[in-house]
């Protein structure tokens, strides 16, 4: 069985899974964890240590097989499952994710895209029509639907979510400013927060001489 | 002078200004550790700790002063700066930052939007007209604007980041899918990852019963 993985080795692994695809798109087919750690910034131990939660997947004198490795690190992120996703909230930031090709090559399938704009409503996005939020329901319902992309205001967006809860949603990835919470606890929820990255670059300029 | 703070404290300061906005637009001018520590899901000793780092703020007995605290995290955060910041690639993810009305709220003010597409220059946004590149360097040095949100293929991140720093550039807020890196090392750069958390959101539906 597998055991608990803290947060931040779960959060290093899309990292891993990045540098090993562009390694994998450069004919790369095997790699140190030396040199995938000057690559990377992280120490050939961490990297060791990190993979070793998950089993190893590494040879003493050989090193990692890109494919094999990025291929094993796909299954532990759940990239394989081939999640179909829905927009809410077609502003700018959700017509943006909604064009974003890489999600697809990940795993994510954005199926529907849903405003409360009749501005809006009716037109396309990469051949996705964007529907009215009146519809959201069946859609999400008859298509299985396990991913909402959430752009909508922060005053909307807890009263939505708790609505996808309850149409089986899985997950509920936030881009609206606050730190959402769910009712449903078996619903996962991850937030974005945009101005917080901007801050903390505000903050390394400031101090950029400590 | 100020001692060298680690970067996850750093990145949590963004998180009590924000918190602390809300307690503020809703009128509440003083706050313990404890309702803080409750409303932010962070320990109450975690909290007097991470303020403790920069020279603490609370008084015994009657807790933060909200607006006072807002001020000082404001100071540290160096919001104060009114950056000038302009955006590089106005695809939609570019369009959705140059129209997000928080960021000058919170100090950074986006002067100038630069694109490389014929069909893009000469519209505007907020106000703004998207600029040919052309015009960009001219345009960095008189206006001294200090942050760049780049918003373009990851081909073209670092050779239009390497010729920011010439131009003067402090800080880089980069949305290319690479791990941005510059020779200047007086010049920050804040990767921005969006792939990156919505496979950690997989991860996390994946194994939700752990």
């Amino acid at each position: 069985m597998q055991k608990k993985i803290s947060l931040a080795v779960i959060k290093r692994l899309p990292k891993y899974y990045r540098y090993l695809g562009e390694l994998n798109s450069k004919g790369i087919d095997r790699i140190s964890s030396k040199d995938l750690s000057e690559l990377m910034g992280f120490t050939a131990s961490q990297i060791r240590q990190d993979l070793n939660n998950f089993g190893g997947f590494g040879q003493q004198g050989y090193g990692y097989n890109v494919e094999n490795l990025m291929s094993e690190i796909a299954k532990l992120l759940g990239l394989e499952n081939n999640y179909k996703a829905v927009v809410i909230g077609l502003g700018n930031l959700g017509q943006g994710l909604a064009n974003y090709e890489t999600f697809s090559d990940s795993g994510f399938n954005i199926v529907g895209l849903f405003d409360i704009n009749p501005k809006l409503i009716g037109k396309s996005v990469r051949g996705i029509e964007i529907k009215n939020i009146d519809l959201m329901d069946s859609f999400v319902k008859s298509n299985n639907v396990e991913i909402a992309m959430l752009c909508v205001p922060k005053d909307k967006a807890s009263e939505l979510s708790e609505k996808l809860c309850e149409l089986g949603i899985k997950g509920i990835w936030n881009f609206a400013p606050i730190d959402l919470k769910v009712k449903n606890k078996n619903v996962v929820v991850e937030n974005v927060h945009l101005s917080e990255s901007l801050m903390t670059l505000s903050y390394r300029i400031k101090n950029k001489d400590l």
